[in-house]
């Protein structure tokens, strides 16, 4: 049981009930849920633009839950000044709309913050040759991000390869940095995601928030796929 | 008493409490309300992104108050477009944010959707030569959009002459466009902005969500402001 | 018959049959037409991109026909300098995606081209208060540029009310600039446009290029429709 | 004489007689050629508009050839849907024009067309990683794209070494994705192109259009090449 | 003789020796000069970037001159905040290139700064409508922003009747605005110029840097024509 | 002492006293440097304009040094083309920001001039697999560019590390390409970075320019510690 608190859960605040949110995020809380996943698009880096600055700012105020927050943006510095203006406790920007990645990463560390970058699927990870260090996260994307809704979109065939591979360069760099996936991970993907590597998963409407159980039992079945994947992987 | 319904008070959603939307929206609909005034802004337009479009969306389903939505974008059409799917009342946008004006104001009425175009407080009128007939409203910012909670900008100086002279100008074009605005109209500004012209006036933290008093008191006083304005009028 | 001279028409390329267009052109010019509109859009400044400057220099140097061009795009110096360095006889270029407009004109003067400003159909016309001079037409658009064949956009409803606006104000600042209409000028359109003051139609699918009769006898009727515009003109 | 048809010939539409195009590619039809090469360049990608989006459509409907489009464009998405919309056989788009890669190639194999990744000539091949097996060719730009005609560039140095090293790159992947070159391939330097590893040659100026010769001529030279080139390859 | 005193030079920095900026700005304060013209642009409002702001901020500390700085960029907020760091005395720019012109009007007058808002030749005056109050001056631009030096332009054609139009409308408008012109106003043209209504005048190449003459004799004929222009004025 | 000259020193333009430049410029060559380095940024690839090709200018035709320039600009064709006609020795462009890398490449050699690529703190070593062949330098930065002046950024953690690998990787390749570092790079420093494999340090306000001492003994420390690095190196 103790390894399973390896992998964190991270519900994406898109899939809760918006019109209430500070009584879904009591909910997550009196489960024992500690992160709370927050996608921030602009309508630039992709076509949709989901949530905004003042709803997180409000929120922030009425939970306890640690943010968590994916910047999908083409202004990263923008984004990050608000967002330490706020008090999140995560930053994950993409390095794909980044110039001054280094800059980015410092900005966020030097607040206190911890840090992450995040991979569109089709980005290499050489990128990420002289940025690890500063990273708490590798955030790697499943699926394009920000199309989430509208297409349908399954994970990526190469998925559990990128993980894999992504853990073992980390591991060669003799570093610790945790990979968080994200994008359609499912119940039934779970065990084989953890397996391959993931360190936290972000969960939304084919994990935590399927309609076809209550959020209680959603997560009770994700701590046990989690369980599973754990037992699965052959790496210490 | 008749006179008073002439003119819209349209509350901003920024000002609600942003994590029980769902019952803030209950109490305006309980005063008589029937417009809600939404502020979209991408961060690009102008440094702000207060609410995102699934917001948005999920609101709409809950009530039953119409959406007045300010699209304060770089990319209206998306937007548009993403509003007419979600299904809101009324969308404007800004002329200095569109090259196909023209095709943006079409799209919109052809949904059965009511328009406006929003100027910047620094716009001049004679931009509304040729769109005037396609616009229900024109919206007049009365401070710089999307600078209001940082900055604590003040009503331009020229607001009022500018009221006074697109209500003159959207006369002498024989048509009856309503004039909204926004922009910090306080309870003490409102008379006036009435009397010089104004039919619909978002509401903000320095009228309707003033913390002084309650949301009905500060309602009610609303009211009274703007039947004096409406007494004041020089124009029938 | 000597007043329906006074009224050109600019048959577009986008029309033509574009896999033998020599022989499209040459059809043209046996039937005196002397212009050919050409319609250079660049995917920016609309969604759209039908023609290139390619299929433009290879024709260029086929055909005897006056090459009028129509730029939509957001770099209009390179299309301007290409344009020049192929050796058409007129360039027009939009007001809205040109930020240097007085350089834009003298380049195209200075090479002894014909220069035109073009003007979305929500454009003012004051944006012509200093550049008219510089100008031998004015293009109206009475549809948004680039959306005509997805679309099927009809003529904008303030189109006869722009022409003759148009047309006075030149009379005004006692000049003799011409007016080039373009967007859906029909045959049945083409006596109202005609007695507003249009002096150049570009001629498209629902004129010159209607499937309903050969080319010869659009160009019959078009100049029928021509002959009773100029005779219903209230102005000489 | 089997393994020469291992090697493709993709005529470049460019080098056509685009005034006469029906014919033109009758033409090449009747010499057993059974793809057309189309650069389609929006002026922003590089400053070069050559051909557009109405030409394709007509021509796609008047001949039996395979389409293989080149998309050099900023908005990669807006080309493709045009381009799946009038039916073309492959489409390629350049790495470093797209931001959300996967989800382009996962459009184009969606519709049932082929899909392919062109790189610039500095593009390391890293950024292959994930996507290759999206892929059903690689285009390897041996010039910088859209500079051709005006420049007169010649081969990147590294030309045949980047060849070589794709082909090793794909190998190792356990793939078959073909290599496509772009970009003066002259006759002079087909075998030891195709000695390297190449399997498509897009065929222009200095190859099956050279003046020296006739088409047909050409078209036999460069089959010759072809087959001295795959005589010289020393991997099976 | 006080006349002439109405009408300011402006020397611009551009036109100095710049490699020894500090005994150049000592020479024009020995002759009495006290306003230097500074050009800042960006390298994307025009295709020029002559000055940088290190050289302003380290000439502010060693000169007792006024800065009247012309900012030509595409963000000038970013410009602006930097030189208002410096401690310039005025700073004018686009209305073009102005997204916020009422906000970045209000930020350099809260600053204590003089501002203006400068006009490319081709636009109207009716932009000034509402933000005339807030202006010190009006720059009116006599050839395009940022081609001076390569293209030889000549003042456009219509610069005294802009130059009139502008003194005439902000008569109407009750104000007392300043006029500043810029653009190759030639020795020759001062004294029309002057008459026409400009009370600054950015002095270059065709004036006060003349090589015929020395630096005192061009500022003395500056004023000889400066006083007849004034003399010439056909309003008080 | 011969190992000595294998470092190059090139002082940073910025640093020095621009109100005097040619003074300055006239003490550096009487302390025997032959090379000065000008940083060029635009202002849109970061916050930052320090310098304008007008000094530039002006100042290449006023001394004998080596203009060795570092271009940090979104638009480097432009960059390019103005230095190129200005006469400079040496130009290193962004390869994060460049398009046709391998064009503007070719365009510098081809005009004789010495070339190189700048890489930020963040970008991997891989990017140049296909380029190191045109480049005379390397150039690594040791801080985000643009950022040294107002944040007092320190070299970044994996500064050595990346000179090392970045030795090693030109090693590799057989070639003899030389690598500036750039960016905070202290008295101190200097030993360390030597000894990795640096061949050419910018100079700035920690080493050269340091105010504890003047330039002459700063210089002579500067080539200690060069000398103290050369003899850590472990390589030949």
């Amino acid at each position: 049981m103790i390894k399973q608190e390896l992998v964190e859960i991270s519900p994406s605040l898109i899939c809760t009930d918006l019109c209430n949110v500070a009584e879904e995020v009591q909910q997550m809380e009196a489960l024992g849920i500690r992160s709370l996943h927050v996608d921030l698009i602009d309508g630039h880096f992709s076509p949709s633009m989901p949530l905004g600055l003042a709803t997180v700012a409000q929120l922030r105020k009425r939970c306890r839950m640690d943010f968590d927050v994916h910047v999908m943006a083409t202004d990263n510095e923008f984004f990050i000044k608000e967002l330490l203006a706020i008090g999140v406790q995560s930053i994950t920007f993409h390095y794909e709309a980044a110039f001054h990645v280094e800059r980015l990463l410092q900005m966020i560390k030097a607040a206190g913050c911890q840090a992450g970058i995040a991979l569109n699927p089709a980005t290499p990870l050489s990128v990420l040759d002289y940025v690890l260090e500063h990273c708490d996260y590798v955030l790697l994307m499943l699926i394009s991000p920000g199309y989430a809704g509208n297409q349908g979109e399954a994970m990526v065939p190469y998925a559990l390869r990128k993980i894999e591979e992504c853990r073992q360069y980390i591991r060669r760099s003799g570093r610790t940095t945790r990979i968080m996936v994200d994008g359609r991970v499912s119940l039934e993907a779970i065990p084989a995601v953890v397996a391959a590597g993931a360190d936290c998963l972000v969960a939304g409407s084919t994990s935590l928030f399927s309609r076809e159980r209550t959020l209680a039992e959603n997560y009770r079945q994700m701590k046990d796929k989690i369980t599973q994947g754990l037992a699965a992987r052959n790496f210490s």
